[in-house]
């Protein structure tokens, strides 16, 4: 039975304490929160810690707090010698205080309030100071994702780069969507088959090979169009930059 | 039974006839293409017309060519009176001869030539200039799809703009995605999931709601660490916009 204790109340937070509470091999002996509020709705309040000192001994400790606060956190615990890890895509391994043993679990996907994640399909990114926590932690990360992958703090850096566009900025298209169609009295529904078939194409075809629209096909009058029709500054301004990056991309094909 | 033939030899055109072939209720008496080459790997040379005069007296024609030739195309049919679509997301549906009865056949879907795609979940666009088309265009689309609605000239112009952002956009942010995976020695594979529940998540969440990421963070170190990550100056360029439209939205909230 690995025991952990999870650091923070936020949404990484709280979606790991759910899955570590469904998962067999695994126990949570605690979770700290500076406040209670957050984690009432999940835990018991035996199982809630509030402050450093009330933290117990455990295998592996997760910081699941946001990024600018993982080095202080990591300074405050009172415990040197024990496996630590935070759950950033973007801070390395080391720059957290190093009077633990440092490492990594960094899951990558888009994990919001309102909605369940299967954690099964989410891919664990690990990374350890000392090869003995790996085992652990590949250990810890298989009772619950069924995609684990050893990854350094720069292919992490690379990754997280790369998950902002293929999610956030995705997301961002999807709002912009949302609104040209408010704008002009039109469902957003209509457009979710598009949205789901967009996403599932990648799964058999390149990027490149997927490529459909008027920019790939150079069709410049259907462009003349689309810019015509867009009134919103920032709109037009991504239409013409993401036009000339889809036909700069097929130039490589 | 409605009789119908399709004009083109591209991918909406392909996708179209293969649909038509499989739906109960519709004939395909023939396609046209100036060359047989492409379609008779679909079709038997017989149904294959390679000139206008040889086209048969049908229901509907359904005029799947590129934008820029649906004007010029209506111009040569060699008949006048009959019932005759495009299925274009930008062309309006008077621009093209008025010697026939005009209709607009849209299907809001990316449709490649390597992927297969289940019509009954494509959104189709109707509209027509004469109330009794539309009855006769509604019979035939709803034989092969599931989502069918009454979508006027204007409303269709939003609709394919968004449709660019929601799909040919979000594909280019692949493309990104899966260069910086390169560039890194990444497998791509393990930005799928992210990909899948990205897409799955607008489902249940409004695009504003749905939104994560360091933009809508305001988390100013990690924006500053990609930026300065991001070599490609193009990359770089988007990578700012994205976040700024993001961060703009958010204020929406």
């Amino acid at each position: 039975m690995i025991k952990t204790v999870v650091i923070g109340s936020g949404n990484v937070a709280q979606h790991l304490i759910k899955v570590i509470e469904r998962s067999a091999g695994i126990q949570l002996l605690q979770a700290y929160a500076r406040n209670l509020g957050e984690l009432k709705k999940l835990l018991p309040e035996e199982q809630i810690a509030t402050s450093y000192n009330e933290i117990k001994e455990a295998d592996v400790y997760i910081i699941a707090v946001s990024d600018g606060a993982i080095a202080n956190v990591a300074a405050q615990l009172p415990f040197s010698g024990r496996f630590v890890v935070h759950t950033s895509g973007s801070v390395s391994m080391t720059e957290p205080d190093g009077k633990n043993r440092r490492g990594v679990f960094y899951p990558l996907q888009t994990l919001s309030k309102n909605k369940e994640v299967n954690f099964q399909m989410v891919p664990l990114c690990l990374e350890t100071e000392y090869k003995e926590d790996f085992t652990l932690l590949e250990q810890l990360a298989k009772a619950f994702s069924g995609s684990v992958y050893a990854i350094n703090s720069e292919q992490r850096r690379a990754l997280h780069v790369a998950a902002v566009f293929v999610s956030n900025f995705v997301n961002n298209m999807y709002a912009i969507g949302s609104e040209i169609c408010r704008d002009n009295a039109i469902d957003f529904t209509i457009l979710k088959p598009l949205i789901q078939e967009t996403a599932d194409k990648i799964l058999s075809l390149s990027p490149l090979q997927a490529q459909t629209g008027p920019a790939v096909r150079n069709d410049t009058e259907t462009i003349a169009k689309h810019l015509y029709f867009l009134k919103d500054e920032r709109h037009k301004e991504l239409y013409k930059l993401l036009s000339e990056s889809i036909q700069y991309n097929a130039k490589k094909l």
